[in-house]
């Protein structure tokens, strides 16, 4: 039996990363984002929801630029503190915490090094919604640590140990197993009477 | 050291659900998504990449509505096959597997009753890509399973066991463990020094 819970912004599990930009003074910034997704295959596009209150809200629309840089679960911590502080109210929020930057190499945005996957986006396009807009960013290049990247150039998942969100409950996750490979797993059941 | 991957969607991780629309002669359609996302708090949204190709694009636009369905990590192959098989070649896709469906209580989609958590949208607005459209759904209503509601209405991960999706290697996964409460473990780092 299911019970009516009303509405709310609920889908399971959401990414925890960080966005990156720079502040108007050029120092870096970084904000957590758990409402972030692939939505584009061609041009390849990541969209991330930013708040109208958060200094990363002027940052994006100033450079039009952001990067998504993707935490191991080694960094809850820093990436829960990322989410607490305002860059508004702390501009050294990342130097408070040992974070070093570097500059991405195709547009204005900062690269979080201690990261292990970091993605350079060009803002695209931007859909104002209420409380948040969805901006979305071309990829313009992706940077991984090299013991990550498997011989066909994929990202190897479990050494990657990527952070994720539960939104309902509002709490960190680390990923469990493989259950299978998509476009796969499912063929037989196309065969099935 | 870090390599240089070239451009592509890169997230992780991604949640793997089910795209609920209604065909243009009332049966259900149900298309497996991984690109979805909560994108704004007020009005409550949910996103969703659809390709331009695809039967629940046309059904998105002409219905006005959609739910997203969260399956358990159980339904990874009959998720894998709402992938593989479109419902414009395979109208029956859903009876196929003997998916059930109900309608919405407050729009015109099916909850895919066999997912313990079906989400109501009204299409909201959309922002057209490239080969895939971003739909944003205002969330109307939640149905939840009655055993996976805490005590204070929030939905239970453990129990909920969802599914999530590995966009670079294509592959599902399951959820692992909690790291900590969001708001709370980066508190100690506002104190340090």
């Amino acid at each position: 039996m299911k019970k009516r819970l009303g509405p709310s912004p609920t889908i399971f599990p959401m990414p925890a990363v960080l966005v990156g930009t720079y502040n108007d003074d050029g120092t870096a910034n970084a904000m957590t984002a758990a409402w972030a997704a692939a939505c584009c295959h061609s041009p390849p596009c990541l969209g991330v929801a930013v708040r109208s209150t958060r200094l990363t809200f002027a940052n994006i629309q100033r450079q039009k630029a952001f990067t998504i840089n993707v935490p191991k679960t080694t960094l809850a911590v820093e990436v829960d503190y990322l989410g607490i502080v305002s860059g508004a109210r702390r501009p050294d929020k990342l130097e408070h915490i040992d974070m070093g930057t570097t500059s991405g190499a195709l547009v204005d945005a900062p690269l979080i090094d201690v990261c292990p996957v970091n993605v350079e986006c060009r803002l695209f396009k931007s859909l104002e919604l209420g409380t948040h807009t969805w901006f979305v960013g071309e990829v313009m290049e992706i940077h991984a640590n090299g013991e990550l990247v498997r011989e066909d150039g994929k990202i190897d998942v479990p050494s990657l140990d990527p952070l994720a969100y539960s939104t309902s409950v509002g709490e960190y996750w680390s990923m469990g197993e493989s259950i299978g490979g998509a476009y796969d797993i499912g063929k037989e059941l196309k065969q099935r009477k």
